[in-house]
């Protein structure tokens, strides 16, 4: 009984996770400088990669990835997340608190859809004392945070309160005849996912090939176009066992036009 | 104490290892959401990543990774596999146990030959009350039942014993003066790995280049194609600094037809 | 005692950090046999990925990565590098010392610079009981010693001390008009590392392009090609919000010539 670690919780009682998430536009190679900054500090962190591979500077598609990911993590889970067109302007760096879990990175957006899906943010701003000589932000300021924040340090500790810039994914417009929607985020399969959240009735099209409304991607032929409500609630084309991406040549911060058709059922 | 491989390093004694391995065919971010579900259950679980690049659905180039990589993983490993064409539809989920190792990913195959590698397999259905609704069967069915197989779960406490579907990679054609062979796996390199496993003598031929025998790829000439037996045991076409898949113009699933002069020795 | 969250646990206390780094140019799939064989004898080992898409058999490149990361990482870790072009020839193994850290890998240069950047290097040749069947020395020869020196063993265990390869980068030749540099690294968003410690002042052309001189991207236009000193002390190429390598059709190794207009201030 004592040393079993498990015994008694279904989850975690005695153990304080310390798990740290990551997410950025880096490729490989930087991550694992920050990595060696956290585990420096703290050498029992629980590191788990997110997405390296983020389109350079691709802001919304960060943030989506974090947003989709974050509610499967515990309560105290750190994310930390550097997608960061602004480094070395006078961008703010933040730690940000929603729902038992901590967010640190850059004042661009990045961190919001996500800390508002878990509840209500606060935001603190990371102040100079912490600022370093302009270079890497992610492994000499935000690093460093996210490990004092796992030994202990309060969000408060770092700066003031601050509001933080906000990011949203924007919402479809519906029209009679057709629906402008955007694609937020395209995933390794090439499925596009689109900032609309509701499929409305009747047929849609996309460039001319009809779009099979369903459930799970199994519901269409091999090779068929399809829309579907994706798992983080938002509207997703993809193609049965094919690449929605490759087959309408259309990638991350497209803007698309599907047509309407009205059912007369 | 006798069957503990590690029984006096000081580290071991007391750890249960837990350890999972992961391969995918989902690129980057789909896979942290499976680890948010695990580590939310298992805190100290250690999460090894095999491969997330596989070909998009290509069940095969799937199995041969995971078949080359148990071996090298301790007893008590859990491999969560998932590369699944059939999501949605009434494929079933399987727990295999096999050598000491547990499997867990849809029943397409995927699992067989890495389990068939280690032991006689025993494969349990996962049941139904398991299953949630149509979506990422990943995050939502397997991680949940990694996570409670690696908290001690019984796998016959999932669903009853089942024949799995199976899947092999089948054998090269041996005729006189060809062989007809299937390519398996394309690694990092262009290295095309074979469903052959025995290289006979007599000079090879692929496309009218001649493929040097050798042990180890310093035996060829700088950018010579060869070909060798490779750590997993199967046949191995390779150009020595150079990149057979390029070379040939060959990937993942392709037919090929070596020809076979029979040397007069 | 209250507020300082390791004091009480086992583990913490007590542990030697356990981290290895990994630097390859295997892709996905191959390193995961390492980290099985690593984790079968130290399953409290903590594997931290550098890079595995380092450009195939680029030595250069991947000295590079390993140099600009191993200050991050605490004393004691151990750093496992393979990228081989000279595996199955009589090149040597070797565990070098330096700083309080470990590095294992192929005798070949590839740990020199970094070593180097850390203290004064000692190098241990890995001797022949170690070696294996001509097969896969990241799996079968080098992950094993760093599992071994993980758990104790002392470098000279493996054999005696020995003159390594060396590898450096060189220095980009100045003369009055121009500079003569080579690319040693390019990263994720483009970026163009060189051999070349120090900018001299004076504009910089590169291919009919000026590049501005500027402490931090942001100082330079979107789009603009800019030279600055990167945290790793080495001058880099790079466009503001672009991508230096597509913009001048650059890669790793490549010689290049910056021509200097003498400013007359």
């Amino acid at each position: 009984m004592p040393n079993n670690r498990n015994s008694h919780s279904k989850t975690t009682t005695k153990i304080t996770t310390k798990i740290i998430t990551i997410i950025t536009d880096f490729g490989s190679f930087y991550p694992a400088q920050m990595k060696g900054v956290i585990l420096s500090k703290v050498p029992d962190a629980v590191l788990v990669d997110i997405a390296h591979d983020i389109p350079a500077q691709d802001i919304r598609a960060g943030a989506f990835a974090l947003m989709s990911s974050v509610g499967y993590f515990p309560r105290g889970t750190v994310h930390l997340a550097v997608i960061d067109p602004g480094v070395g302007t006078n961008r703010l760096g933040v730690v940000v608190v929603s729902g038992g879990h901590l967010f640190v990175g850059p004042d661009n957006g990045l961190l919001m859809p996500a800390a508002k899906s878990l509840g209500k943010p606060e935001t603190y701003m990371i102040d100079h004392e912490f600022e370093t000589a302009p270079t890497f932000h992610g492994r000499d300021v935000f690093a460093p945070v996210v490990a004092m924040l796992l030994l202990g340090e309060k969000p408060e500790r770092f700066g003031p309160r601050i509001k933080p810039i906000d990011l949203d994914f924007g919402e479809a417009r519906f029209a009679k005849d057709q629906i402008e929607a955007q694609i937020i985020f395209v995933d390794n399969f090439g499925n596009l996912i689109l900032n609309m959240r509701k499929i409305p009735s009747g047929q849609l099209r996309l460039m001319d090939r009809n779009l099979k409304r369903v459930n799970t991607y199994a519901e269409a032929e091999r090779s068929e176009p399809l829309i579907t409500r994706g798992s983080h609630g938002l509207a997703e084309i993809a193609v049965n066992q094919g690449n929605a991406a490759r087959l309408f040549g259309l990638s991350s911060g497209d803007r698309i036009v599907l047509g309407r058709a009205i059912c007369l059922e």
